[in-house]
């Protein structure tokens, strides 16, 4: 049911009636190098949105005019059921997806034939190549399929949302589970071996990214994953990572001392990245801008920094001069929804901000509700990034640079709430302890 | 030094003061249909085996007059520090690497230019095509290289013997606390949970192959890899998966009863497979044939079947008429090393043989000291194998059709260990429990 609204509400954004078919053809099997090394399967995000099918070798084809949903599965033969144990007969197949009408694959041309469509739209150039290739006069566009999907999977309806809760709660359980069980001593993916315990039992199998299990100052590594460094007392530790339900990710971050304890100075950092995160959530509703929540977030990082005595001079001369950019270098938040970095970022005729700090901002337009976003800033003490700037003739009037050179080992803090944009605000779906007094009661239990 | 006597046995392999050289670009980061979902980074086997190593975007060249080793590294920009820390640089490269000259990958053209070699030989075309492409009219081989590697790898020299038991030591860990842990009820992901656990937990962090967790009758199925059946009270689970210990594989199955007690019928097929086993690793020694091999664990099980009146006839006729390939319908085994199913199978000349139970036999040629090689005999139920064999005029005379029918939901049983063929016999890997009275006194501990 969930699918068909997804397919009826991308049948209402082409012009009624007109002569052409959407062609999608999902994922197949992924091997690594020229071995036999299978990836576990993962269908497109597309395909699995107006289907459902989450398995490899299928296609489909809409039909424009009439709005039917014609599906194509792979015919399997008789030595398949040896490695799979059964082929799956068509009726399986009927009363598992529902399509209108249900194919085999080899009859992809010929249904094409039968409905002689004008247009052909697809999702990338290899699927319009293969069209193309039939030599039947067939015209492929591979722009507006993009664009409507887009728009479609943007919003989320609420049964979308349900998934999005449902991952959400394990995802909530495998973080809080992590920080009740760190202790100095460590290594990173002892950690990494329990959120994916925690993940398993409750059947979520596929992870929405390579998670990041970052101790020290391997937390200010943006894309950390090695994961394999012992934590030390006294260590930081983030923890980036999520996996999917039904296809619908997850993606919190929390930082936190190993020990249980913060220090003076990590208090303070932590205090102003919390700040930012609890301040933007509050922003939101329907109507504000991304871009605005991320200047917002950046802002109070810095304020959380010169009450630290890390940067000095005026907010505005510190924020006019870009020297948020060197703590807070990634983007406040993105889409989320069957991809991590989940579709519609930029709308059409929308470009990236070409400013330090800001041009990494994966989504930039207006909120609206059913959209569903990740809030997430961050504070890192990179020696990359800061020993140019203390060299640098006008950023360095801004740091203070005896305090900031003690920082190098630091490593950095990030925390990172899901967020669904609702008609009056919005829901927070991450449900893991962030305020610092309740994350050093909760660590080692 | 492994990697420098890896790289020394490919150089005796070609003729002494050749004028070529070998081009080999490593693995680059692979990503999810057109997402920046990233999979997990895994160098390509032949350039770990030469290199040791195991990051993006690098290559080699061999010069085979001289033996010198040029490892070529990517030139990061500023902004890479950003996402990943910092810019390693070419000391550090030196360093950890050690190779003859280092390059930036830019420098790849340069560097061929000075040696002019009259042959380059490549690992596949894609290489081939890149040296094509330069127009500078070297001739690109992608046999010769290929088949030397291949020769190299598949005699494991004793420090890969080393890596080899220290992967086996975790994962005969992970076998043997989920044969404690399980219970009836649990889902197959939850034990999948408590294997992965243990992996990572000890630094495993990539598996070797997508693993099988299957209870009930998808043990019957070779690929499942679904796991996410809940399993029953009288149900068999069976495990078949491993990780890497940089970057080389184990590959363990066990099948076992989820309530700890064998009934008689599965204490039947359980002893054959477990007799097929153990009798065909007490036959390997330098100069045995896999084939040999794989015929007479057909047999063995066979001989139980009949013993439990699920087939009939004399053995001698069963054999013949190729009924073992209605249960054990897959090869006895395959080559184990940098990845799971190992190169070397099948040396140059030699072909699959075309005969049911025998043609899905990966590994066909003497074995010799220093191979490291799976020993995996099955026995399935497969109603998609059995139901049309039972309807065969020949098949069923060798068939108890009634007790065979009853069998429709029992799964199958595999039982793996991994082995060095060495000087004089054997070395087994693999220390997880397997005779059927220490299994039924473990599980559930």
């Amino acid at each position: 049911m969930m699918h068909q609204k997804h397919r009826e509400k991308l049948f209402s954004l082409f012009d009624e009636g007109q002569n052409g078919v959407v062609f999608i053809q999902g994922s197949d099997i992924l091997y690594r190098n020229e071995t036999d090394y299978e990836y576990p399967f993962r269908q497109e995000s597309n395909f699995w949105y107006l289907t459902g099918v989450n398995e490899p070798e299928c296609a489909l084809i809409l039909d424009l005019k009439t709005e039917e949903y014609h599906l194509f599965v792979p015919k399997r033969d008789a030595q398949y059921a040896v490695w799979h144990g059964y082929v799956k007969s068509l009726e399986t197949y009927q009363e598992q997806y529902g399509p209108d009408y249900l194919h085999y694959a080899n009859e992809i041309l010929t249904v094409l034939n039968k409905i002689k469509p004008e247009k052909v739209y697809c999702l990338n150039e290899a699927d319009a190549e293969l069209i193309e290739d039939l030599d039947r006069g067939f015209e492929a566009d591979v722009e507006a399929l993009h664009d409507a999907l887009t728009y479609c999977r943007v919003l989320k309806t609420d049964e979308e949302l349900d998934y999005m809760r449902k991952a959400a709660a394990v995802n909530n359980l495998a973080h809080t589970e992590v920080m009740k069980a760190i202790k100095p001593g460590m290594y990173e993916y002892e950690l990494k071996a329990l959120f994916t315990k925690i993940q398993y039992e409750n059947g979520l199998q596929q992870d929405a990214y390579n998670g990041i299990f970052a101790g020290g100052k391997n937390s200010a590594i943006l894309h950390y994953v090695e994961n394999n460094s012992q934590i030390k007392d006294g260590d930081l530790f983030l923890l980036d990572a999520g996996h999917e339900y039904e296809g619908y990710a997850s993606d919190i971050t929390r930082t936190y001392p190993a020990n249980g304890k913060f220090t003076d100075v990590q208090a303070g950092v932590y205090d102003a990245v919390l700040a930012a995160l609890n301040t933007s959530i509050e922003k939101i509703e329907p109507g504000i801008k991304m871009e605005d929540m991320h200047m917002h977030a950046a802002r109070t990082i810095m304020e959380g920094l010169k009450d630290a005595e890390l940067v000095k001079g005026a907010i505005d001369d510190i924020m006019e001069n870009d020297i948020f950019a060197l703590f807070f270098p990634h983007g406040l938040g993105h889409f989320l929804g069957l991809d991590t970095h989940d579709v519609g970022g930029y709308p059409k005729g929308v470009d990236r901000i070409d400013r330090p700090g800001i041009k990494y901002l994966r989504a930039r337009r207006d909120l609206q509700p059913g959209m569903v976003i990740t809030i997430e800033p961050g504070c890192y003490f990179v020696p990359a990034l800061l020993i140019p700037a203390m060299e640098d003739d006008n950023q360095s009037q801004f740091l203070n640079a005896e305090k900031l050179t003690k920082m190098f080992e630091f490593g950095g803090i990030r925390i990172e709430d899901n967020i669904v944009v609702t008609d009056d605000g919005y829901e927070n779906l991450t449900d893991v302890p962030k305020d610092r007094k309740e994350v050093e009661k909760i660590i080692g239990n």
